[in-house]
């Protein structure tokens, strides 16, 4: 009798505690990504770049398209992998004829990439579309010209049909193939177990991860990893103490000093951490994050506690039919490696 | 009523040449791909590395896992891209810190290579398993180590459990990541209009493609490109006349002067070509090989006929679900890219 006396108690203050905590988080500014696809329709939708089922398997075509690249070998999906949380893994980004990043930039993932405010770590770009032309035309990075870009794509059978079903003309340019990938971009959200929590679900979090939440708000980290992105707001970085590691590169923001919050989701993902891809441990970049930003040294349960909570935002991507892409002709512009 | 009977005068001779070229083509050693997976897989399976579904779902994890290579970017799939024809659409492939092939040459497709009596322009290995340990070793490729290799993979969490599952054992060797390779890589086939035909449809080729067929036997091209592979055999390279871009690196075949005869199923995909990859056009491929291999020239009636039925092995390519690969963890070596 004690024992369930003490059991029921138990799950009482738990599911007291759980909601407490799901208000508190609302608070906070968390929002869960919609369960139905008629709400995320709305969210992730750009009025000038309508969604339609043609449009993003043609951007996903064209998002793992090699030809999109002066070498033939470089896809967006080169430095964003959907295989591996949307990044490439390494501290700085390595394009066409192996250049790094010249500033010494980390990839960031291209899941949850809609729910930024602004894209690239200097916020430059409003949206996926604008930042999809960026990289290609690059020329550290994927270093094709417009005009190559288009002759490539014209040039094989099948997109012309591909681009009349998706924009309604075949009229082949590089805003749309832009456009296309970012269309596809905008489909890559991965739903996690918080967001399940968020919309009412008390035990879709373990104690542990609740535990680290309530850490989460309290310490303040919701100051800037919130909303539906848990991150994607232009922020001051660093904040209140300097970044150990800013001589790695030349990065210091936009002309204000702002960097683009990056979001939290699949963070276990996608080490390395920061601008300059300087940290591989998340507990390290839990830390700095206090330090920089709150000005406080997370002691080693505080830090663990969150990196838990962390580890809940990993989300259930998307997936992904390989694509099966069209082959060159003869009016196809020759690849050119050197 | 005349209509009639010239048109059934022709269904009757068309009927009739079909059935003597299916005999011919037979006689001339083409086997089409078997159309049920227990004959198909016999002829797949290799007895010291039997497929199961597990170790092919984890030799398709690993043929798109890009910490096998020292750098973290490249995997299997950048140089033998499953979207483009399993080629990479460079003359010469292109590895780690951006490294041309030192002997110049061109990346064969893995679609069917499984058919291939020896694997490598020089047949140097016997079958995928013992190939895919090749490029991942080599340093203008993957570069990495076999003890990077096995580190990498046993440091991620996910892997040990399909290892089990694939050879009844977790314990990760650099032998067993490469039988899981080949194992996937057994996997991609590709049955085409052209197996169907041998099969006894008739109309699976368009009249044009079977004049071709014609061609392609009557010429004596079966000498080299036959059996299921539809190449695949070690010839000699080249035989009558010398190869006109013989100067674009120095690859010289095997001691013996013998070369890998490259399967022509999806040619059409796998521009561009020859061992150097000196050729973008598949006509001027087919009038060179007239010539160094048959002493001929081909005309450009036969040249374009040929062309037709070659467009008819374009097969039906697997459908591949993009993996999801687990992330580093803090024992992952670092991705070395310089």
């Amino acid at each position: 009798m004690k024992k369930t006396v003490i059991f029921s108690t138990f799950i009482a203050l738990s599911s007291f505690a759980s909601a407490s905590l799901v208000d508190d988080a609302k608070k906070a500014g968390f929002t869960p990504i919609p369960t139905t696809m008629y709400k995320l329709s709305k969210i992730i939708d750009n009025p000038k770049n309508s969604l339609n089922k043609a449009k993003v398997e043609l951007g996903k075509a064209l998002f793992f398209e090699p030809r999109l690249s002066k070498s033939n070998l470089i896809s967006c999906n080169t430095c964003h992998n959907l295989a591996t949380g949307g990044v490439d893994g390494v501290s700085s980004a390595i394009g066409h004829k192996w250049t790094s990043n010249p500033h010494h930039l980390n990839s960031p993932t291209v899941y949850n990439a809609v729910f930024m405010e602004r894209q690239f770590w200097d916020g430059r770009d409003p949206d996926l579309e604008a930042q999809a032309q960026g990289p290609m035309q690059a020329e550290p990075e994927m270093a094709i010209s417009k005009e190559m870009a288009v002759k490539r794509i014209a040039s094989m059978a099948g997109y012309q049909e591909q681009f009349n079903k998706a924009f309604g003309d075949n009229n082949i340019t590089f805003k749309k193939i832009a456009d296309a990938i970012g269309a596809f971009e905008r489909t890559l959200v991965t739903p996690s177990r918080f967001d399940n929590f968020l919309d009412g679900n008390k035990t879709a979090l373990s104690l542990p991860e609740q535990e680290g939440l309530r850490v989460f708000i309290d310490k303040g980290c919701t100051a800037c990893h919130t909303g539906i992105g848990i991150g994607g707001s232009m922020q001051k970085f660093p904040l209140v103490k300097p970044y150990k590691y800013a001589n790695i590169g030349d990065f210091k923001g936009d002309k204000n000093g702002m960097v683009k919050t990056p979001t939290l989701r699949n963070i276990a993902q996608t080490a390395p951490y920061f601008h300059n891809g300087a940290v591989w441990s998340l507990e390290e970049a839990v830390k700095i994050m206090g330090e920089t930003q709150l000005g406080i040294n997370l002691n080693e349960k505080e830090t663990k506690s969150i990196v838990t909570f962390l580890k809940a935002l990993d989300g259930e991507m998307p997936t992904i039919t390989y694509p099966k892409l069209p082959a060159v002709t003869a009016t196809t512009p020759k690849p050119e490696v050197d």
